[in-house]
């Protein structure tokens, strides 16, 4: 008889007790074990995977879902290497982080404890299945992970991989869970508040609004990256170009790629001609409005769908502004609190430039691109949160973790009252 | 023509964005204009809350229902006292937490921003619509709150306070929304996912339930405190039996009173017949388990349902366990995530009940009812969390704030071939 969904969370819930005992020594051994046995047995996960893509091949899938389905032996090594490097990242679970002796007398500390479960829900990626349950255990979690149906077999190679580190560990399999039932099962898991923790949707803007729509547990949203680059009048015009070649031609794909340029009506006479030849060269599309058009042959115009679209492709929207403000402006209604870029050496408009937008990640002559886990010091990230509520921007362990308060005294009371009983 | 609920969120929303610029002195400014408004208006706010108390009075309500809504000039002068306080709280805006330098030269800083739209739904109790509202200004955001509608005079009167010293500040009144329409209002509300950044229920398990269900937008829940005390064979029993007294006594109605008494079997002969004698001397009732009746004359037996209970009242239930083990058994089955205390001179187990436990608050040798965020430095609070998300215990300023990424560097970008455009 299979295990219902309940019982099967409810058995990651105490699994996740005892993840959250180990100490840091016995989580790096769990991780170095994991990243062993994916190596040990790369054979048989990419001949799962294999089959995997031949059969979405015959589904008819694209050629960009087969890229981020396939593995091979270089992204298998990749990820073992990955695995490894998170195994060494600093353990964030008991960390202390503020510590302070109250006028009382009792002394108050700040300590990093694991959210307990985390349910990853996400698209036909299996690099995100070993990846994700390795960022969720450092963190001293259980995970629940439920992947694209594309990807069971390859998915189900990787988790017996796992589960084989866990049992030498002494840990329960029911640790990392992996749920590769329909979607009928993730509705069931998205209604067990008290058992996950956390629900983290990654993929489409369908996903992510199924997940919402139907959680009844805490969601961290990460939404699309609607990226822009500003370049100011007082812009280093090469170092400019350079940010606008790197954040849209880098990859594309990605979420922190940039998808609009917009460029200060001071600057566009000699900044725009030269970037668009450059982009041009290749291979970018250019759409724009009329003052762009104005300056460089050729461009379609854009519209409004432009310039709220995450193109993901080599494709970029450009509009002339008046000032950092009307760029602040155009930001504020199409971006997506992801990553907002602005290349200037003017100082002030700097500022008023990262003071004006809340997203994620603001940066300052810098390229969108760097709006990564790794690239920001994380290590590693398990998605990069557009919500802005416990975590916001790129998401590594420690944002897997939650700070408590431990309190150490020698017997204080609140009300000296309590002090009056008869002592012994 | 009546405003929108969506109407007035969004403009909540736009108004929220003037609050985030405001600068520590600005916000300081203001909190203490509020204060002194209030002050000002002390006997209007008194005489709308009398109507309050008149009416809940002619509907049957509860004297403890009747305390929460009642204000009086001393607790309008703690409550101005309170806003003051928070004025001179240090800003959460802006505070850099950490700065590091990364290989390819720029610095990336994690620096707090606000929320940007804080919802309070409360019960009829008007001392926290100016608490609350003025702690969500402090941290830069907008606040929308939906109070109790037996308040909703005592709310209105609060609320003109706010909006005058918002005016003066040239700030939008919408800044602080006060819904007091029906709960159709409230749910509308709480589907408002791209204008609410969170939901804090406060009140009854009854109305969290109900946000919880219906909520589109973030919550976080300030659910109820079933708070042990463990008191170890190794405790100080004199230390022991004041904790006991001062966790349950000092303000039993309090979410952070403790319910249930835990005694190691080896500390139960010495010291329970007399914390026994100590709490029955000051009116509490005890219930027990057979170990404790058997320690304790006259006690009736407790059942599953008094370890589940919160009491809110002066009634204790007591458990004899066989060790530390069997204590943090009992409250991992019963406890809240609250708060829990271990009396204990052995540090040893009083590490192990810490990290064994994962309650938002672990005191050892401290009484519970330090669980609060003046007494824990946070100046004062809006509620005490216990969702392992975003802020666990008590919520201060800080809690209404979320770390960001900024990024500033000399035009570096990820990919060096982006390097290699046609120089000017």
């Amino acid at each position: 008889m299979p295990e219902s969904i309940r019982d099967a969370a409810l058995a990651c819930k105490l699994a996740a007790q005892a993840v959250a005992e180990l100490d840091s020594h016995a989580k790096t051994a769990l991780l170095d074990d994991i990243a062993n046995e994916l190596a040990a047995n790369a054979t048989a996960i990419l001949a799962a995977n294999a089959d995997d893509l031949a059969a979405a091949r015959q589904a008819g899938a694209t050629p960009a879902f087969l890229d981020r389905l396939a593995l091979d032996p270089q992204r298998l090594r990749d990820l073992v290497k990955g695995i490894r490097a998170i195994a060494r990242m600093p353990d964030p679970v008991g960390r202390v982080t503020r510590r302070r002796r109250a006028r009382k007398g009792f002394v108050i500390e700040r300590v990093r404890v694991p959210l307990g479960v985390v349910a990853l829900i996400y698209e036909a990626r299996p690099n995100v299945t070993a990846d994700a349950a390795a960022l969720c255990l450092k963190a001293g979690n259980g995970v629940i992970l439920r992947g694209g149906s594309e990807a069971v077999r390859s998915n189900r190679a990787i988790a017996g991989c796992l589960h084989r580190a866990l049992a030498r560990a002494g840990l329960p399999r029911h640790a990392v869970l992996l749920l590769d039932q329909d979607r009928a099962a993730m509705l069931e898991l998205l209604q067990l508040s008290d058992i996950v923790d956390l629900a983290i949707p990654r993929g489409g803007e369908g996903l992510i609004r199924f997940v919402t729509e139907h959680a009844r547990v805490p969601v961290i949203k990460h939404y699309k990256g609607v990226c822009h680059l500003y370049v100011d009048a007082a812009a280093d015009f090469d170092h400019a170009i350079e940010l606008a070649i790197d954040g849209k031609c880098s990859r594309p794909a990605a979420c922190n790629a940039i998808e609009t340029l917009l460029v200060h009506a001071g600057a566009a006479p000699a900044f725009l001609p030269r970037a668009a030849a450059a982009l041009r060269a290749r291979g970018v599309e250019l759409v724009g409005d009329e003052g762009a058009r104005a300056l460089v042959p050729d461009m379609p115009a854009a519209t409004e769908a432009d310039y709220a679209a995450e193109y993901l492709a080599l494709k970029l929207a450009v509009r002339v502004v008046e000032d950092v403000d009307a760029a602040i402006a155009h930001i504020r209604k199409f971006g997506s609190d992801h990553t907002e870029v602005i290349a200037t050496e003017d100082a002030e408009t700097a500022d008023h430039f990262v003071h004006a937008l809340r997203a994620a990640v603001v940066m300052v002559n810098a390229s969108s691109r760097f709006s990564d886990g790794g690239e920001l010091g994380l290590g590693a990230e398990i998605g990069i949160s557009t919500t802005r509520l416990h975590a916001y921007g790129p998401m590594g362990a420690e944002a897997l973790t939650i700070e408590r308060f431990v309190l150490r005294g020698h017997g204080e009371v609140r009300h000296p009252e309590s002090r009056t009983h008869t002592p012994s």
